[in-house]
């Protein structure tokens, strides 16, 4: 049985060099498909490229409008080939309109000195935390399993630090894909603030991926230690921060994960 | 007199709708320059287009081969136009080749709930730390007037953390491409870990810009309070998270950066 994350970034390229996606109703957001499975689908389109090379180093994709739900396009630009990395741009369009871009590296993997010199955070094992319910309407959190250690939204706090246990739902082996996806799992940081809902939508987002193709094999389907917390909030706008921990002991740093989000203001000021 | 920042972003668009720029030796770097001049000018041809509207938000600069001294160009396109945001993609050429490729997001400032929820580092005032020294054939670092607190490369350290003050040199008011520029001014991470010269260089740098122009009109020709430290190194990578503090007490946070480089081995293994 195919996976539905592997459903929802299915596609292929059509004549004209376009991959055809087609959004999945299992990562539904409350406005459009979650903008983790629009960043699994690209990265996936572009290492289905029969030009690409080397492993993903760094995803750029930047939300300028919303995808409504239906067929979508990736139009990629393969802008240079190097000894040891590659440099791609992509547009996302429906119906001829250009709906986001983007940019990503892809990098040959060398033996060098190596070091994890950030630290992950401490926390209980997976199994002793409890699996995080949400609303119906947030469709896509259903394709995840969620086990929120620290950073809810039940009451506000002067931190928007979340700390959580996290897997596709069905398991699934993890790999690039996946990574970018879970790299968007978390909840907007205002509403850990405010304890409360709010409009907000990510407009830029950037991944590096640390983990080699053959750490993520190794990490199989377990879960990833996934924590980010925003750095300023304002003029409409706050950042995020995230790691994403796997291998042998959570203690290998998969991927850092940054955006920038638009929010509009909660009723109740704090 | 022109400030040697001005020089070095100055410009103007062709018929072909090419934003000409020619590289400055007051920011020449090891091998070409110096990436936060490319930034710097970058988000000036942006923001000098006759379509930009909003102040910056996010840029993403992508290193795709290096850029020889003299003319180069810069390619913009515009993505979007929104009711509060703006995206654009670019490339940066040279002799008709792509060199570089990125985007930006402009966006409209709005009154809204506002929390600097991080932390400056505590560090003495600039006027208690020392002009840091830089070896002549790192042209660029005396454009720059920086006075690391911790972090230079004298020892080997576990930790790669800089803090500095850092400003334009000459002093010059801050504003958002001079922000740009010093978001690339930490040296890199594996010099620090190492206390040691080698080849390394930026693949792609993404900054979120948190200041508003007035901020960054009120904050002056002061010192930016600038930290960085990387999270991963190894594979021939390492990434490096940065803030830029300004404003009153210098709490204000105008910036987060983040890059991804490579790196070549060191000689002494550590």
């Amino acid at each position: 049985m195919t996976h539905v994350l592997d459903e929802a970034i299915a596609g292929s390229y059509d004549d004209a060099g376009l991959y055809q996606a087609q959004t999945h109703e299992a990562y539904a957001n409350m406005v459009g498909p979650f903008g983790g499975s629009t960043a699994a689908t690209v990265l996936h389109a572009l290492t289905a490229h029969p030009e690409q090379t080397g492993e993903p180093l760094a995803l750029t994709l930047n939300f300028a409008a919303p995808i409504a739900y239906g067929a979508w396009q990736i139009r990629p630009q393969l802008i240079r080939t190097n000894r040891t990395n590659q440099h791609w741009t992509f547009t996302v369009e429906q119906d001829g309109a250009v709906v986001g871009s983007g940019s990503a590296v892809f990098g040959i993997t060398r033996d060098t000195w190596s070091d994890v010199e950030a630290t992950p955070p401490t926390v209980p094992p997976a199994a002793e935390v409890e699996l995080t319910p949400f609303p119906e309407f947030i469709g896509w959190a259903r394709s995840y399993e969620k086990r929120i250690i620290t950073g809810t939204w039940d009451s506000p706090s002067e931190d928007s630090t979340t700390t959580m246990w996290i897997r596709d739902a069905p398991a699934r082996p993890l790999d690039f894909p996946a990574l970018a996806g879970l790299s968007d799992t978390f909840a907007p940081r205002v509403f850990v603030r405010h304890a409360n809902y709010m409009p907000t939508g990510t407009i830029t987002m950037t991944t590096y991926f640390h983990a080699t193709s053959a750490e993520l094999a190794a990490h199989g389907d377990d879960y990833v230690l996934a924590t980010a917390r925003g750095a300023r909030f304002g003029n409409g706008h706050f950042d995020q921060y995230g790691q994403l921990w796997g291998g042998p002991d959570h203690a290998l740093l998969l991927a850092t994960t940054h955006q920038l989000c638009y929010f509009k203001d909660p009723a109740p000021a704090q």
